[in-house]
């Protein structure tokens, strides 16, 4: 714990941005979607930057969200994870690649195959997004009417995640012994079946691939519910959360380092990394004219669903350009969302209109200034046990990428919080995460 | 019918080669399986000798050998499809990719989004293998102790078609407009929702990309069994299969192919493309010299199982090195196998021990010669329709490869039945296959 810190950034990406409007500011790439090249620039960028991963955000469904918002996204639609960054690790050499995949609606040998495949591919550099899939549209499209209830989906995922580590396991790293002599390929000694049956899955194996190169690919998991910070406490090396702000921040670490000290793990092995946007500008004001200027290109009419969601209360009456009416009625559900939104109106001064839009957009934790402005801020967070980095958020790209590369991330290496270069070839190494023991092998 | 045909050559991979004593033929490379270095070279030889695919053969489990075979089969793993083909697309520019996928044990969501992704990634070279896997180790590792029955194993995957097909039609070609000026990113009337609800499968849909370059990806199926014959014909666009030889897959073709014209399809669309491996040498002789050569690093003792069953007695009480006894039983199991294994003992004067390496080796369809017989052979198939083409199995890599594409392509270059250079840049061009209409969108 008293090791000097130093901040470790992965990118959280969607190609067009996570901000619903992205693709209609000024110098976005609106076909990103579906162009490689454009990818391949993103991450050889934020590999020059010494970025640790690259990380694809995904969902199992077109989102369910009202026609008038639908067709204004271009979140909807884009590569597989799987395949993206399997043809992005042939153009890459040392930054991570982490892939989202459900628990809920794969099965453990197909996931625990792909992702030992992606290691090999990549020479080392896979993660897992270790997700439970909340989106219940998702249920859907793979045969069953009705969600999969939350309790029952970490239990799955908790024994899902145990029936992975276990296949990767099925070969000692040094099982393949290849003597063309006697013409044994490997030692059949170092082969485990696993054999595993438990309350949700029956999993015979051994998977059909060598150990991968990382041991076991990075785990990463979301999730601030209950079951969601003890799952990760046990289970994750990377930990990808959304607190509002520092005090919050610094609360949820210490909850899920302890929890892990408390499951017996290393604290230091399990690195937490909340989702932050970063807007950087010549000026503060700049930066915020900018994020102001963004958010402008959310539709109001695909925005206000968002607004009342987050207040409690139906605000397409409201004048979109007058300030938030004072007398909005309290519920149970948005207590904390709606005491948010009136902070938020009254500290930017935002109208009805700019308030939906940035609910729209992206209403998430925010850095918004100069390079210098906003390493203070990251320094904070990392001195005061806040974080141990960030997924960073891209408000537009290329340029919103661009501005962090090539402003922010020298001004990080400069005070010492960032590495100048890669110091080994693996996602592990780049983390400072052990490679696991063969469980099954010494 | 009587427009003249041209060879279509795919290419069915395993990373060492599909025979199992290749890893250790002189100059073999037996870490292929994880090595994506030697895996480029391949691809790429085989584009420069304009293969139409390069077709990754498959497998969910660690096949169900005697431990004595199995610690001695460098086929026991490698790469996962999805996550090599996405990798090797980076790399090249024209060749067809094509993987092989299970309908009995994955999600047509998860199959349907993949495929396009592949699709999009390659500008339109992704094909896809249906299978319906045999397996019955496979169905161990996902959560069934009983392998699902043949029959059951069809009608699924009849349905799985029918709803990847339909997923891939979501959107409209010209769905997506990215309007900047009024902000609409798709055309919301040209999004379909599936609603599939079939005996086996249910699925909301959309799927959540951009219908494929291809429209569809191209679909393959292999199989020679009553069902698999009219599956194929009714949704294949390339047959794989095994015939044994001239007359047996003239049979095939015309049967398959009947069955197309029966189900409404034209002919043309349809490619049968036997599996055969070459072997190219510089007489005939060498180049049989060559396959006993490449038999013999078969080891004997996992050899023995494999020429047990196709004569359908046990072997190891014989003699290795004598010729096969007169008094082999005939039992009801095997009486076709049975007797082609006395015909190639007798034709190729080999010993028992030599039987047994040819089964446990490589045992299907083989041309054996000069460039000069084996394009011979290949025109007589073509031009007596036998095939549209073959689905080519290098005998050991990467001489076996570069014995193909530099020295048999050239001949049936020079004879005009295989094409100079690509005429298009989808792998359906390459076949000469339409690019299928959606069937929810004019």
């Amino acid at each position: 714990m008293s090791e000097p810190k130093s901040l470790h950034l992965t990118a959280f990406m969607r190609p067009v941005s996570l901000h619903t409007g992205a693709w209609r500011y000024p110098g976005a790439y609106p076909d990103a979607n579906f162009n490689l090249a454009h990818l391949k620039s993103f991450i050889q960028k934020l590999e020059a930057a010494k970025f640790d991963a690259f990380f694809m955000a995904d969902h199992l469904a077109v989102l369910n969200m009202p026609v008038e918002a639908l067709k204004r996204s271009h979140t909807v639609t884009s590569f597989e994870p799987f395949t993206l960054l399997s043809a992005l690790s042939v153009v890459t050499e040392k930054i991570g690649l982490a892939a989202t995949a459900s628990t809920t609606y794969d099965e453990p040998y197909h996931i625990a195959r792909r992702f030992a495949s992606l290691d090999h591919l990549s020479n080392g550099r896979a993660a897992w997004n270790i997700v439970t899939t909340g989106n219940p549209e998702s249920s859907k499209n793979f045969g069953r009417d009705e969600h999969v209830e939350h309790s029952e989906r970490y239990k799955r995922a908790k024994e899902f995640y145990t029936v992975v580590t276990g296949l990767w396991d099925s070969f000692a790293d040094d099982a393949f012994i290849r003597d063309r002599e006697s013409g044994t390929y490997f030692d059949p000694e170092k082969l485990h079946v696993l054999n595993h049956k438990g309350d949700e899955l029956s999993v015979k194996g051994p998977l059909n691939i060598a150990r991968p190169v990382q041991g076991w690919p990075v785990i990463v998991q979301a999730g601030q519910s209950e079951p969601g910070r003890q799952l990760a406490a046990e289970t994750a090396e990377v930990v990808f959360c959304s607190p509002r702000d520092l005090e919050s921040a610094k609360a949820l670490y210490a909850d899920i380092k302890g929890r892990a000290t408390a499951a017996g793990r290393d604290r230091n092995h399990l690195k937490i990394l909340p989702a932050a946007l970063i807007i950087v500008g010549d000026t503060v004001e700049d930066a915020k004219a900018k994020r102001l200027k963004l958010d402008s290109f959310v539709h109001y009419d695909s925005a206000i669903a968002s607004l009342s969601i987050a207040l409690g209360s139906d605000v397409s009456g409201f004048d979109p350009d007058g300030p938030l009416p004072a007398d909005i009625p309290e519920t149970n559900a948005s207590k904390t969302s709606r005491a948010g939104v009136i902070k938020l109106a009254e500290d930017e001064k935002l109208t009805v209109r700019q308030l939906a839009q940035r609910y729209g957009g992206y209403s998430g934790l925010a850095f918004v200034g100069t390079p210098e402005t906003i390493a203070d801020e990251l320094n904070t967070w990392l001195a005061e046990d806040a974080s141990d980095g960030f997924t960073v958020v891209f408000p537009f790209l290329p340029q919103g990428l661009d501005d962090v590369t090539q402003r922010l991330v020298p001004e990080l290496q400069r005070r010492g919080i960032f590495r100048q270069d890669y110091e080994g070839t693996t996602l592990r190494e780049h983390l400072g995460l052990p490679r696991p023991k063969n469980q099954f092998f010494s």
